[in-house]
Formats: structure tokens, C-alpha cells, sequence
């Protein structure tokens, strides 16, 4: 027979996924000898075959609760649900994560009419009998029964103003127990019959209770904020009840053994007298701090300070520590890795390390890599949003904070800015065309568009706060401004952005910028010498490059030449060259740009010296560089010296239907040539002239993007490499450049062997990719992800982590492919994926050669990649969380 | 050393790869012992490396063919380029697959100012050697050194009127003498040199023409248009001359073994004395037919008619054969398996059947499926065509003739359909909007939009005519008119569409509907009996499905939903259910649907009886249902009782970036159950009505489309199944009905193992399937496939015919993976490559069970899936051209 319940004794800290964070650590801490009052723990297993089963307990199932809870009887001597000395306990869920607050807790289960009375004998205090009976009574019917809390709250404030009591502890026990009584009468009016009586029926409610809040809406929105499955399921910890208030001699506290907002080694923890756990955290009471507890019982405070250290260093990690003083007596209830902020996670870790607490690579695992974020973007000050409102709340589309006047076109934004304001550029969605405002605004706030939306992808890469997708937004750019549940913003009001929540205020918040400590320089140094992956960067401008070397980006890994097309002094080359009729207008045009396009290359060579710069030849389709609404064609046409009605037609015979699958990538090389030699050209000369003035060792790698076919590699490597040769070969320098493809169409990946032919190295573009094998836009996802996610069909959003079942099977085929054809291909990886966690442990998995980033994510890829390399030596001995 | 040239001794006719089919057909003549001049051919294989080498002969190539022409010189008796018995020879091209008159041909080669007086002395015939010379000069000007012919035939005309001559005929040697004299002043004038007179460089150099002609447009196109791969290369075949214009006592004529139109066993043959080949086939005189022939030489006649019938019991079948009769002895110059019409084919195939010349499996073999159309589509009367004017050409979208008035919208098409008139639509591009107005259409003719557009799909599913992607077409919808060429069409005026060949008509033209014959009910039976593969159809309709089994369709592989909802008594609640603003509204709107849903089925069904349907849940996005232009938006308001801009805003929210990629199949049902539940509803409802009122055993297929994760599959099926399960168990009927979904993400058909454990069948909806995996859309590829398919890139249109190298690895991974969960898994294609005979094949490869095709397609589909099962038998041993 399947074993479904432990008891504490039987459990160990090993055993996460059986027994929840919780309940593993409460089975640690009694082994370790540690005051814990006993209990048993249900499976993850358990609550898994509850739901498998149609959301019903079954009789095995009913049989090992009722036998662990004679054990329990027998083990603390008391009696549940009777007798003369009544068991009472606590029902608590535990997923092998930790989810604080998201699932349901039932206290003082045990209690009943009867039961009741004996407690008022035993412990001979009426008061807290009574005051547990009605705090049971409450818990018991809103968890289990789904009475609103808010009934019996009404009925309490009743009567303490009947009575004349402000606290709850004003309350006289003769007040608590007409509390009670007049709960039990709700209960009956609510449900139609009595509160029920019978405790064991009651246990198994609650059990049931705790199994269904697993798929409450609150601990659904949580795992998918969190990347936890929702497969894992939560265990049910039952435990005997200990009590912090029963009398002056009682009381309970919960502490941190280190400080989890700055790291440093302080025990913080605060505590209340005479209390139970969820007083000190719902703030009625002000609690005192841990070291008052020294007045009060030293003895008691001594055992703490003992067992935390004991704890801390069974544990090797800062712990978070809850624990309960009954009658003098110290009980310890949870202890579990604190939660800390980034510049703690980093403190902590380094200094386990000096304390030799930890080896270095313990280290590089305690940190949480997506958590370096906070400390890369400035973030409002805490007391700054104590007092904000929030006035819509978007995707939190690129990380950071920041304030403004709002602008709705580039244009006004770049004026305003170079006024010296402070802008926000709202826009419906942004497009390449506003990249110059991007630039100079503040933060950006778009009403369409995803997390890889072109706003996000941009913000990111600019390090720049975004708030993308903003729904409630609904923005009139003609009429400069935007409506959020009725009320208008107009040009010039001013807002605030968070990047990393998605909110949006009203007004100015103060802002703050994280210093970068010694403890990060120590961490990224340890995790340097750990990871195998090399970490690029995707960066278009020298300002970024030299930003993201900066983070320690080791190469380009993407530089997309189009947004260079947009810039003022050569937008008007580049729509000439695409409108032109003949190759020979074309190549006018194009004879334009290549000056532009020069330097643009002199200036990212420069800045990455030495290393590697993969250069993306152009991608998106030609339409995007065009104006499309009539009074801007009309303003070109004037300008281009043709009519509105030749450059309307022209404009319109290059529309799509599907632009995402259309005449993009490496087909606009295919049929423009020319424009692969223009690209060809420039970064070649580019880097003779750096090599040549600088003394520079540029290494170009040239890739081709959009590749589905082996033929379209060769057909543009005769065009592309032969130019290159020539050039080089003219200008009498060494300068050795690679020729490479994108990975980003499914058939790329299939036949990579064959593209391997004529490939020097692969670079995975994951975001095509992934939206190909899926077969939606990340554009036009947004519409039905959401619900997705909601409904559980999907666990994560496969454009913020790589879907490693589908789309990593391809990325994995085209790996296994390339290097079957070409055993030193170089292998990378550019999409967004490359700034992700788990997407880059994926990577190492694969073989890749590096991941590329947007510049702000290179560090958290540097420890992603050295955390990749230690789980893989240690088969997963580790845990991140 | 590899071995370039063969003499015709030496090859055979299985060497078609390396000799083309000329060369082997020449080889296989001379060594059945018939009289053919003797000679011999340089490989397919020099033809490549030609091409590899950059356009260059190279020395190994020249010496075997200079060894070769030293053994000609032995067996013939004669000198080349000189001496006493000059040497002539022809220089033809000659590609495994005959592409007559694509490719050059030099005749006389080995006449030079010296050898030309030798021939006089010879032949004792000034004029013959003359008018042979004079033809060689031009040919070998015009083919090598690429002067225009038509210098040639002014300065030959002038001569004719300086002569006062009609004919060439009428041309004295002495005449002709001095053309050749002004032919070679006029090469000298050109070339700034005198024509060459080493027979030896030039026989190189007419090699290297025909090399290099293998790469001309015209050839290109018409591999193209035949599917012929262009890396096969051409072989060259170098031939001893013989004349058939050395005198009365000569002559030359082609002949076919039967008559390739009707497929009668009558020879069909015509000749000209004292001519050349090239003057039969030019048309200057009117040859004479066969028969005449034996009064002019019955000897001749009687041994030509002795080797026809030797070579069509050789080669059992129907021979194409040229010959030359020079001083009254036969030479046979080519033979080959004659083209013939489909109605010729079938007779042909059937007739050598009874003849017990071959089996009933090579009769199988000796019909193109493609060919079949032809028969079942109306074409226009050849007589009627030869005077008519191709105003415009378009994509051969659906086959078939039409003539008509034209009108621009559905609406307009359908009001002049009623009142009797014939109508051709003409639109920018059809949407399904527009389907009414294509049911009562003869045809439609689109400027927007490929092979595999909505127009192209729905047209060929109706059996309709359809020219598609006629670029030429200017089409302004508002103004009611076309422009083609500067030329205004205005409604009402007539047109007539070839969709078999793309062409564009002014006026009406006679349209002929070829009749079934019995011969093509004997080889579809005869197809019937040897293939493995089903064949299903894709209708939407009673009517199309009846049609469909008139053709021998076995079952509706696709019956596509969302067509019935534009249907003018339904669309308005389809469209109250799309603009719903609650769950409540959405199921009043959906429940007026169920009536007409359920009728269509009950029809459907009926007409199907117990053959399997698969029906497919709605499938486009929901913004395909609503109007787009303003006034569409504003009347439709009105109808609904809301504002235009409501109506505006809700219609603008719906809009997609890339709606191929967006909100649509499984997914809509996901977001939106009721409607897969309504649907589930009315198929089922249906299937009961059905088998209780008429007592038909129906199976439905209920097919979820565009699933790339088995969770949409399971989501719908607990759904899905519940529903019908409960459905069919109210009505006391037993019906089984599957459950099962489309392979056309790339997602899922990586993940079809998972996908399976849902599904108990696929089916590969290869057009999503190619667009995804390629990356591109097929209304956007336009663009750049035509460039794609000239520069060689794609030899073939992966939305004609599967890709099997890119998407087919992905079916076959799909069909492996699914047939390892679930061994018994239903496997089939409904993409329009069902219809493809190269497409079938690989299908049947692949193992699947069955193939849908539009209901014109089936019979080609039945001799695709025969053939495909026979080449496997045999290994190849069969070839169908």
C-alpha cells in the first residue's frame, strides 16, 4: 500500500517533494532534537491523486490520517475531539515551494461544544478557550464552508461596541463566548443546520480545504508569477496545537537570522506576549523586537538564540523562524531559507563563504539570477509608493522606474527631451519609427503588445523602463492623450512607470538607484570561473555595447542593422532604395547608406575591441521603413518630389497580411542582393579600418537570418563571402570574419545538416522560433496566452521561457544536425530566451557555445550559466529555491 | 578516368540519367540493329560539371569527345572538317525528360569554305551543298556566337526579291552561293572577324551552346512548369548527318505510332521530300501524310512501317519517330514515347492492355494523374483560342474555361447569376465573403493571391474555373472596373478565363466539356484494385460531396464548418456571437446556430452515408466574420441597435498583426468552449437524426484544428466527449464517433508522441504545416517564390507540392511518434498536396491511411495512390515519363 502520511519523525529535509518546504523542514527539525510539537504530514502525492480522483479522499487515504492521528494522541497523551485532556491541531499546507499567504490554515481544529469545556478546565483559562472556540468557529466556516470572513467580523465589531471594547482582548471571556454562540447561530442561519460537532469529519474537511486552495486564483497567479508547475501539488501538515496565548507567560514571534533586506549578520525577529502567529502579522498589535525577549525570559531567549544559530548552521542559510512560547516553554513551528532581497541574497552568500559556512560554488548557487534585476534599474522608493495609487497596471515588460511628462509621439518626445524634460512616450504599440523617442524618454508605456512586444524587446535592450500591454489604457494619439477608467491624461501630465510590476501612477515618485555592492563584483567573479557558456549581448549602438561590457558581455551575439536604417540622416536614403523602380536606382540609394552603415560598424567595433560581433544582415520587411497613414505618405511624396497617389500605390503593393511570414530576412537578400552587398561592404571595411587605425583584432561573424532552405545560405555566401574576399584581398590586411545563419524557421532546424554545409556557426533566434513551432505571433498572443495560463494548458509562457519540450526539441535536432555536418560549429543562441534562467540552463544542456542578452541581463546570464554548470557536475544536489 | 561520351554502340535505353532519352532511345535503335546514322552522346554528367567547372569545357571532356569523333571518322568512312569524304554531323541537345524545342540544336557542323566545294564534288549537287552551308552559318551564328537571326533572314529575304524568288526553293545554287558569301560578311561585320573555319573548335563550341542553353529562360520555365529538376543537366548528342534535301530521291517526316489526340491505333504521320527535318516542322510547305508515301517509294513506306511496329512492341507503346530518307534509304533520327492528350493516354494504356502488350499495372503507370484534369474540367475549343487575344496571364489557379460578364462584389455577381446572365467575379483578392458570389460565378479571377489562396482553394473545391495573382489587373472595386494595360473593362463586359493555363480572354469564347469515357472508367478501376491508400474528399457541402463520390471519393476528410457560417440566413447570429459581451450572450447567439449547423450535417451525412466524415470545429479567426469598411461597420450597426463606434472600437479590437498566426482553431475554443460545445452539439445531434431516420450507420470525426500542445487536445476533449458521450446516451442509439485532431503546427507534429495519448487520429494539414515550417505566408510568398523558383533556390512550389525534405520530416516524425503511443492511430493528409501526385506518394511512403482532395482531384488522387503502391512493388521499375 502506498504510504500517503509521515509523521515528523519519519521525514527529512531531502524530502521536499513529498512532504512540501514545510513539512520536510518541521520532520529536520524534530529529528535534529529541535522542540518541534509533533504532527504528520500528507503527501504532495496525495493531493495530486485528490484531484486525479474528481476532488474526493478516498479510504486508504482516510485510514493512515486516523491512524498517524493515534499516534499523535498516544504520543502527546491527549484525546482529539474528547476526553479529559482534548488534542487540538493546526491544518496547514506546505508546497515543496514556498507560497506565502496563497493557500488556507486552520487553527485549533479539535475544538467543539464539548471539548471546549475540558479546555477551560485543563488550562483553566475561560478566556482563551473561548477566544480559540470562536477564532476555530470563524477559520473553520470560511475555509471549509466558504462563509464569508466578513460576516462574523461584523458580528464581533458588534459586539465589542455593545460592550464597549476597541481590542479584541478587551473582550471579557463571558463577551467571547456570546461571540460564540452568536457565531454558531450565523453558521446555522448560513448553511441551515448545526456547526458541526464531530472533529474527525472536520479534520478531513479541512484536509480537503487545504487540497482545493492549491487551484484557488490567488496560488494560481502566484506559481505562474513564479514559474512553479502547478503539477507539484501541496502537502498538509497537521500538527498539535501549541499556544502562544493562553496567559502572560505565552506568546510568539517570527524571526530572520540575518537581515533579509541588506544581508548583514543581525538576527531580526519580533515577537507578541500573550498572542497568537497571526497577530504579529496582521499589525493590531505592534510587536516588539526579538532582543526585548531577553527582559522578559531570558532563558527562553538564550534557547532561541541557540537554536537559530543551531538552525542557521544545520541548514548552512539564513532562516526564517517562526516560533511559540507556551506557559515558558519554547516550541519551534517552522524554520525555512528566508526570502531576501538581491543585495541580501548576495551579502549572505558571500559571506557564508568568508565564514566558511559554504564553498564558492554554494555560493553561486544561493543566488537567485533573475533577482539581479533589482539591482541593475533604479527602483521607487519604498515610502515614495506607500502613498502612490495606482492608476492601471500593464506587463511588466522591461524592469525599472521612472517618471515623466507623457508624449505620444517620438517627435514631441525628442523635442520635449531635449528641452530638458523629463518624458514618458505613450503609445498604442511602438514600431521601429520611434525608436529616437524611445531613446530619449524616460520610460515607455504601450496599451498593446506583449513582453516581447517591439517596446519591451527595444526597453530591454536599452535598459530602459517599459510598461507594455497596458489594457485599461486607451490612448488617442491624435488627440495627444489617454483615458484610464475615464479620466484623461493629457500631453504633458505627469506619470510614473514601474518596470518590474507594470504599474502605472499618477504623478512623480522618488526613485532610487542601487548601488552595485563589492559582494556582486565577488559573486560574478566565483560564478566567471564556474560557467562554461560564454555570455554575448544583443546590442545595435556602441553605447550599448560599451554598456554591456560593462556587465561583462564577452561579444555580440545579435546586432540587428535595421534599427540603424531609422535614424533621421539616412531614413530618406533608405525609402528611396526601396521604393526605387530599377536596380540601378537601388543601388543609387543604397550607395547613400553605405557611409552611414560604415560607421555605424567603426563604432561597435571600437567598443568591443577583440570580441566577436555577430552582425544580423537586415531583417524586417521593407513596409515597416515606409509611412503608412495618408498625411505622412502625402508628406513623403511631396519630398520624394512624386504624387500621393504613385507612392499610395506603392506603399500598399508592399502590405501583408501576415508580415511575421512574409518578404523578410534573408528573402529580402534574395531578391535584393544588392542590399546584402551594401551590409557586406560596410562591415568589411569597417573592420579593415579599425584593424588598420585602431590596431584593432576585429573578429565580424556575418549571419543570415531567416534561413530555411540550405540553398538561400548558398546562393547569398557566393554574393556575401566573394565581396568579402575581394575587399579584404584589395586592402592588403588578415582579417578573418565567419559566415553564419539564424536557427529561427522550424524547416531551418529540421535540415540543419544540409544548412551546416555552408554555415561557420548557428545562432538560435528563439523567438521566431518559438513563434513558428507554436504557430502564433507573440503580437497576437496576448488575446488568448492569458487564458492559457489561466486554464492550465499552459504551465509557462513559452516566450519568456524556452519551451524545452517542443521548440528545445528542435533547437536541440538542429544542434545535434549542425554538429553532425560541421563538428566545430559554433552554436549561440539570440533570442530573449538568452537572458533567461532556465532557458540558459537548457542551453548548457544542448552544447551551446554562448548565450546572447539585451546588455541588462548579461550578469543574471553569467550566473544562470554558472549555476547550469554546477547542477550539471552535481546532477541537481543543489536546489535554487 | 570517368567516362564522358558513349557511342550510340555502347549505351542503352535504361540510360536515360546519363544519355537523356534521346541518346539512349538513338543507342537502343542502333543496337536493335535499325538504321540510324551512327554517332554519339556526351553524358547529363559533363552538362553539371560544365556548370561546376564555371562554364568551362576542360581537357579530359575535349579528348574523349575528339577519340569519339576519331571513331566516327573510322565507321563512317569519311574526314571531319576536311579531306575527301567530309564528315557532317548534328549537335542536339537531349535531357532525360524531352523539353521539345527548349534547348539548341546546330545541323551541317563540319562545313567550312573548304569541305563545302569537297560536298559539291561529292554530291555532285552545288545547290545541296550551298543551301546546307548557308543554314549552318546562321544556325552556328545564332546559337554560338549569339547574333540574332533574324540579320540572317533580312539579308536571305533580299537576295529572294533581288532573285524575284518565293521560296528558298526557288533559289539556284548559285544564288545561294553568294547568301553565303553575305552571310559570312555579315558575321564578319558583327564578330569583327571572319567566320570561323576550324570544324573541330567549333564542334566544341556548339557543345558548350547547348550546355549553356540547358539554362535558358525559356528552358527554365519550362521545367518549371513540368516539375523538371533543373541539376539534371542535358546530355549532347553528335550525330553523322544525313539530308534529306539532297534531292527528290530524299525527304524527311515524323510520324506517330498512333494518334496521340484521340489514342486511336492508326499511325499519324506526315514528311516532306527533299527537305529538312526543320522544314516539316516550320510549316513553309504543307507536308504530305504517311500514306502518300507509298506512292513515292513503297518500299521505303514498307520498311518504315515495319520499324514503327518493331519499335512500339519494342518499347510497348506509342512511339514519336523522326527519320530521314536520303537517295531513297531510310534512317531513323529519334524515337520516343509520344506525347498524347489524357484522352489519348487512357485509350492508349487500356487498348495495349487488350493487345496483351502490357499488363494492367503498366497501364496503371502510363497515365499522369495530373493529366486526368484535363477530362473533368470544360476547356476552351482549340479552334476558338487561335483567334483569340490574351489580354492578361494569372496563376493557373483551378482548371477548367469560362466566359462571362464580369462583377465586382459577391452581391452585384449574385443578382445578375439569378437573372440568368454568366458571370466571372472579378475581385482584388476573395474572402469568404465572397462565396455566394463564387457559387453562382463561372469563374473568378482575382489580382491578389497564389495557387493556394482562399479564391484558388475554394474555386478548386467547386470544380471552378479560377485565374488567380493576375498581376496585370488594376481592380478598382468602388468604381465597378479593371484596367489591364492602360485598358478599361467596366462591368458587364465580357471576359473569358483558362484556368488551366492562367490566360485572361476579351470576349466569349466556345467551350467544349470533354465526356468520361469507358476507357477512363476501365484504368480507375484497374487504379482501384492495386492501391493501398483511401482517398477522401474535402467538402463542405451535400452538393460537393455528392460530386465527390461520383468521382469515387471513400469519405469526407475535411468538411470545413466555418464556410456554412457566412451563409446570408446565419451570419448575423454568427456575428451576434462574435460581438457578445458576456458568456450568457454568447450561448443565446450560439443556440439560433444549432438548427442550421445541424441541418448542414444532416446533410452532409446523408449524402456521405456510411462512409467516415471528419469535421473540423471552427477554425479561421472571429474577425473574419465582420465587416471592415466603415459603411459595412456603420450598417451593421444599425442592424445590431449599437453605434457605429462601439461597433468600430469592438470590430478594431479584434484585428490581428498576423492573423495566420493569431486567435483561430483550437484556440478560439479554448477561450470560448460554448462554441466547440455548440458544434459538438449539432454534428452529433446529426449523426443520431440521421441513423434513426434513414437508418445510415454514419461516423463522424470530430477534428480539433491547429493543436501544438496535447493540453489544448485534452482541455476539448473532456469537453468534446463528454457532451456527445451524454448526448448519444439520451438518444438510446449506439453511434461511434471519433475523436482526433490536425497535424499542422510544427509543435505538434514534434510532440505528436503526447499529442497522440488524446487523438485517435491525425490529419496533416500540410498548408499550415508548410507555411509554419517554412515561415512564410502563402498569401505573402508570392513575392518572392517566383524569385526563389528563377534563381534556382526552390526547384519546386512547396505549397504545390510537399517539401519532403524540410516539411515531410516533420509529417514522418509526426506519423512515427503517433504510431508509437498509439499503433492504431487513423493517419491522413487534408492539405491541398492531397491532390498531388508526387505529394501521394510520398503519403503512401509515409504509410499513412488515406489522402483528401477537393472533389475534382479524387480520380487523380486513386491512379496518384495506385501508382505509388506499384513503384514500390517494383522498386522504380516503372517511370512515368
Amino acid at each position: 500500500m502506498k504510504k500517503y502520511v509521515y509523521s515528523f519523525k519519519e521525514g527529512k529535509v531531502n524530502m521536499k517533494d513529498l512532504l512540501g518546504g514545510k513539512g520536510a523542514n518541521l520532520a529536520e527539525m524534530t529529528n535534529i532534537g529541535l522542540p518541534v510539537p509533533p504532527g504528520f504530514t500528507i503527501t504532495t502525492e496525495a493531493c495530486n491523486e485528490y484531484y486525479e480522483k474528481g476532488r474526493q479522499l478516498w479510504s486508504e487515504l482516510n485510514d493512515q490520517i486516523h491512524e498517524q492521528l493515534a499516534g499523535l494522541e498516544k504520543l502527546t497523551g491527549k484525546t482529539f475531539g474528547g476526553g479529559e485532556n482534548p488534542l487540538l491541531v493546526s491544518v496547514r499546507s506546505g508546497a515543496k515551494f514556498s507560497m506565502p499567504g496563497m493557500m488556507d490554515t486552520i487553527l485549533n481544529l479539535g475544538l467543539n461544544d464539548e471539548t471546549v469545556k475540558t479546555v477551560v478546565k485543563v488550562t483553566n483559562n475561560k478566556r482563551f478557550a473561548m477566544d480559540s472556540y470562536r477564532r476555530f468557529i470563524q477559520m473553520f466556516s470560511d475555509v471549509v464552508m466558504e462563509i464569508p470572513k466578513s460576516k462574523f467580523e461584523r458580528v464581533l465589531d458588534e459586539v465589542k461596541e455593545e460592550k464597549g471594547a476597541k481590542f479584541d482582548t478587551d473582550l471579557t471571556a463571558e463577551d467571547l463566548e456570546e461571540v460564540v454562540a452568536k457565531f454558531k447561530a450565523l453558521y446555522k442561519e448560513v448553511k441551515g443546520e448545526d456547526f458541526p460537532q464531530d472533529s474527525k469529519a472536520q479534520l478531513l474537511h479541512a484536509v480537503t480545504a487545504v487540497f482545493r486552495s492549491w487551484n484557488n486564483e490567488r496560488a494560481i497567479i502566484y506559481r505562474q508569477l513564479n514559474n512553479i508547475p502547478g503539477s507539484l501539488g501541496t502537502a498538509v501538515n497537521i500538527q498539535s496545537m501549541v499556544f502562544g496565548n493562553m496567559g502572560d507567560d505565552c506568546g510568539t514571534g517570527v524571526a530572520f537570522t540575518r537581515d533579509p533586506g541588506t544581508g548583514e549578520a543581525k538576527m531580526l525577529g519580533e515577537f507578541l506576549m500573550n498572542a497568537q502567529g497571526e497577530d504579529v502579522v496582521a499589525g493590531i498589535r505592534t510587536p516588539l523586537t526579538i532582543d526585548k525577549l531577553m527582559e522578559i525570559n531570558k532563558e527562553v531567549y538564550d534557547q532561541f538564540m541557540e537554536v537559530s544559530t543551531l538552525l542557521e548552521n544545520h541548514y548552512r542559510d539564513m532562516q526564517d523562524i517562526e516560533f511559540t512560547i507556551e506557559k515558558g516553554k519554547l516550541f519551534m513551528l517552522q524554520t525555512r531559507n528566508g526570502k531576501r532581497t538581491a543585495a541580501a541574497a548576495l551579502r549572505t552568500a558571500v559571506e557564508f563563504v568568508e565564514e566558511g559556512k559554504i564553498s564558492k560554488e554554494e555560493a553561486v548557487m544561493r543566488v537567485e539570477p533573475a533577482q539581479l534585476d533589482q539591482l541593475l534599474h533604479p527602483t521607487f522608493e519604498a515610502t515614495a509608493l506607500k502613498n502612490a495609487k495606482s492608476i492601471a497596471k500593464g506587463l511588466p515588460a522591461s524592469p525599472g522606474a521612472a517618471s515623466g511628462a507623457v508624449y505620444f509621439t517620438a517627435e514631441d518626445a525628442v523635442h520635449a527631451a531635449k528641452k530638458g524634460e523629463k518624458v514618458i512616450l505613450v503609445r498604442l504599440e511602438t514600431s521601429p519609427e520611434d525608436l529616437e523617442g524611445m531613446i530619449e524618454a524616460q520610460g515607455i508605456l504601450t496599451a498593446r503588445g506583449g513582453r516581447t512586444s517591439h517596446a519591451a524587446v527595444v526597453a530591454r535592450g536599452m535598459g530602459k523602463c517599459c510598461v507594455a500591454g497596458c489594457e485599461e489604457l486607451k490612448v488617442y494619439e491624435e488627440q495627444k492623450k489617454f483615458v484610464i477608467a475615464g479620466k484623461e491624461y493629457k500631453e504633458g501630465d505627469y506619470i510614473s512607470l514601474d518596470g518590474s510590476t507594470g504599474n502605472v501612477y499618477e504623478g512623480t515618485l522618488a526613485t532610487a538607484i542601487p548601488e552595485l555592492s563589492g559582494h556582486f563584483g565577488t559573486l560574478m567573479a566565483w560564478a566567471d570561473e564556474v560557467r562554461r557558456l560564454k555570455v554575448r549581448t544583443n546590442a545595435d549602438t556602441p553605447r550599448d555595447a560599451a554598456q554591456a561590457i560593462k556587465f561583462g558581455a564577452e561579444g555580440i551575439g545579435l546586432c540587428r542593422t535595421e534599427h540603424m536604417f531609422f535614424e533621421e540622416d539616412r531614413i530618406a536614403a533608405v525609402r528611396e532604395m526601396i521604393l526605387a523602380d530599377t536596380l540601378e536606382e537601388r543601388k543609387v540609394a543604397l550607395e547613400k547608406l553605405i557611409p552611414y552603415q560604415r560607421q555605424d560598424f567603426i563604432g561597435i567595433f571600437e567598443a568591443m575591441e577583440d570580441r566577436p560581433v555577430t552582425v544580423r544582415l537586415l531583417d524586417p520587411p521593407l513596409h515597416e521603413f515606409l509611412p503608412h497613414a495618408d498625411e505622412d505618405i502625402a508628406e513623403l511624396a511631396k519630398t520624394m518630389g512624386v504624387t500621393f497617389e504613385e507612392l499610395k500605390v506603392r506603399v500598399d503593393s508592399l502590405h501583408e497580411f501576415n508580415p511575421m511570414l512574409g518578404h523578410r530576412g534573408c528573402r529580402l537578400a534574395v531578391t535584393y542582393p544588392e542590399i546584402a552587398e551594401m551590409q557586406t561592404r560596410a562591415i568589411i571595411e569597417a573592420a579593415i579600418d579599425v584593424k588598420k587605425n585602431k590596431g584593432i583584432d576585429v573578429h565580424p561573424e556575418i549571419m543570415i537570418p531567416l534561413v530555411g532552405d540550405v540553398k538561400e545560405l548558398s546562393f547569398l555566401k557566393e554574393i556575401v563571402t566573394k565581396l568579402a574576399d575581394s575587399i579584404i584581398a584589395e586592402s592588403g590586411i588578415e582579417l578573418n570574419y565567419m559566415y553564419g545563419t539564424m536557427i529561427e524557421v522550424p524547416r531551418g532546424a529540421v535540415t540543419a545538416d544540409e544548412i551546416a554545409k555552408d554555415a561557420q556557426f548557428f545562432s538560435f533566434g528563439t523567438n521566431d522560433l518559438t513563434q513558428m513551432t507554436y504557430g502564433f505571433s507573440r503580437d497576437d498572443a496576448g488575446k488568448f496566452i492569458k487564458d492559457y495560463l489561466e486554464k492550465g494548458v499552459f504551465e509557462q509562457d513559452p516566450f519568456q521561457t524556452l519551451d524545452q519540450n517542443g521548440v528545445g526539441k528542435l533547437v536541440q535536432m538542429a544542434a545535434d544536425l549542425g554538429r553532425a555536418t560541421r563538428p566545430d560549429i559554433k552554436l549561440g543562441i539570440c533570442g530573449e530566451h538568452g537572458g533567461d534562467p532556465a532557458s540558459i540552463e537548457f542551453c548548457h544542456k544542448v552544447g551551446l557555445s554562448y548565450v546572447s542578452c539585451s546588455p541588462f541581463r548579461v550578469p543574471i546570464a553569467r550566473l544562470a550559466a554558472a549555476q547550469a554548470t554546477l547542477k550539471e557536475k552535481l546532477g541537481g544536489g543543489y536546489s535554487q529555491k
